[in-house]
């Protein structure tokens, strides 16, 4: 198999605009060939779009617009966690030889229809994720004791790490007691509980190994991959305290990096809701199972920013099919030491964590300088 | 790279039903565990879906209805050249080691969204396919002097090759003076010139080179991909009498495999109207520019079924995601020999040739037995 680097990244601001998703896209590719050196239009050999829009033929569309005209080109879609599908899928063009410079580009408007899960029957009326996330934190404040207070310092420290990233939605920091007295939704969650859906585009490149110093001097390598789908709804969940493909994602990943839990420097982890957070810090062994909360505490007290630097989807906001690319994006900066007020010092070793509808699918990535 | 094999294929009976993409889904994936010698479902590590359709998680769901947990699993979209993408997809995930067995399972219902071209605006309000392929035809017409019964040809050879496909959405046997007859729909174009929006679905199963001959004694072997988009619209365009994203793909698909366009023994194009598949015939090598006509009408009369065996999309209807998978079935089943009335004698190399929109994106594949 082929080494896989990232090499570029495209950042735009997330916010609430009423913006085409093509030109969300072309924002983030223009900010993709201003971060990296030497890149030339005829030099992208596979385009792909992530996104939950209803849009057709979209990786063409962007392309026609950047000017550009690769061999592979098409859209992908698996809710939340179609950024990082994509992004793998962009590495395996890569590895298996089709394709040398892969263009991802992930993008969402805030009115996405893949916000609400229509298609899932076992949900009943309760379509809104928010119900999901109402029974995972139940059931964890059940089994392991997990309080409110717990909760609300994961928001409070994802709203303070956001104020060091220019590109987050949210620009304010929010106290714990914010949090707590923020509008109660359900009888466990709170608004600011949350992360929002928004507007906004990201857009990373990857190379083969041969290429990549000419595009920077600092390539980030994919070393380890791991995806898992348990089911599409709630039929097949049977403990609400963890993320069975999680765990099956994070165990691959880190065996194919060979790197443990204990050596990743740094983490984007889906903190769709504060619950997630707690939950994931446990199923990818930074934590023992129960101690998340622990963990998230300690991190907001000594201000350690290894756990989701740029503010994760509730500080930086969540446009669906751009948030797994941005969280790949936020990585690479800071294992390229260029993360500036967010950097985690002396990171080498990276882990991205996106899942999609209560967890049913996750894919881990352990990323390396 | 590994090598790849396709050793299954599951299909439908192509249809106006009325049914859900989820259960038109489970029936392709139904047929293709029949017809796939000791498959079992923990086996399948790769599940993508094809489809033109607003459907959201639409891989997940279908993989838990079909009792599947893969690792990979997301939708690809590039309209009607999405088969062929998401075959050329898990070919890659297996290629680079990420999996072993892919499912690849397309479909679409009669009323896909994607059978309009809204997003293109250099179209205008000329946003039906006819619109693009009366202007190839015309550009045709004046440049080659193709005539109208050249193109009923097309539409009568296609046709009556469909009467041998039991999959097939028409069932009988069209005149070239009953096609020439049909409706005008424009200047150039007859309603029996157009293939059918349908509903349907096809499967098929790659697996790596190690465990193919565990499923089938006759694995096909993917040996030539070639992909190209050059555009999404029209403004590109300046040459309506060839498919130059086809010349493109067709170019990297032959050297890829080392086959020259006379090695071709069975081939599937993309007829989606009668001007395509003369257009195509002259881009991919098999007819001198401006001959396709009269390798049509000669194919026609001495019954020649080497082009479109199973009665392409104009005889066997057009369901886009599934269109490229439906492809691939046809010539995985040709060169396995069982391709019962249909059968090409001596078929040991095939070539389909997929694509989208105007031909603004194209891809062609060999398949070796």
């Amino acid at each position: 198999m082929r080494k896989v680097a990232l090499v570029g990244v495209g950042l735009t601001k997330f916010t609430k605009a009423d913006i085409s998703l093509e030109v969300l896209m072309l924002s983030a590719i223009k900010s993709l060939f201003e971060d990296t050196r030497n890149l030339t239009q005829k030099d992208v050999s596979v385009v792909l779009t992530s996104t939950s829009d209803n849009s057709k033929y979209l990786s063409s569309i962007v392309s026609e617009l950047a000017g550009l005209t690769p061999k592979i080109s098409h859209s992908v879609e698996s809710l939340c966690n179609s950024g990082a599908n994509s992004a793998v899928s962009a590495f395996a063009y890569i590895a298996s030889g089709l394709g040398d410079v892969a263009l991802v580009v992930g993008a969402e408007r805030f009115d996405s229809p893949g916000r609400v899960l229509e298609w899932d029957k076992s949900r009943g009326q309760y379509k809104h994720p928010i119900y999901w996330s109402s029974m995972f934190t139940k059931a964890h404040m059940r089994k392991y004791g997990t309080t409110k207070e717990d909760l609300a310092i994961v928001s409070a420290k994802n709203h303070k790490n956001a104020t060091a990233n220019p590109y987050a939605y949210f620009e304010k920091e929010y106290s714990v007691d914010e949090v707590m007295r923020s509008k109660n939704l359900t009888e466990e969650i709170r608004l600011l509980d949350c992360s929002l859906p928004c507007s906004g585009s990201t857009a990373i490149l990857l190379t083969s190994e041969e290429i990549a110093k000419k595009y920077t001097d600092c390539p980030v390598w994919i070393t380890g991959i791991g995806q898992k789908t348990i089911s599409a709804g709630f039929t097949k969940n049977t403990d609400l305290t963890t993320m069975k493909s999680t765990i099956h994602a994070a165990t691959d990943a880190y065996k194919m990096s060979k790197t443990p839990p204990s050596g990743v420097d740094v983490a984007e982890v889906h903190d769709a809701f504060t619950i997630c957070e707690i939950i994931e810090l446990e199923d990818l062994g930074f934590a023992k199972k129960g101690e998340g909360r622990h963990y998230v505490k300690n991190s907001y007290e000594t201000q350690d920013r290894k756990i989701n630097p740029r503010g994760g989807l509730i500080g930086a906001g969540h446009p669906l099919g751009a948030t797994g690319i941005a969280q790949i994006a936020e990585i690479v900066q800071q294992l390229q030491g260029r993360a500036e007020k967010r950097q985690v010092q002396n990171a080498k070793v990276g882990l991205i964590q996106n899942m999609s509808a209560a967890a049913t699918s996750s894919t881990v990535l352990i990323l390396q300088s």
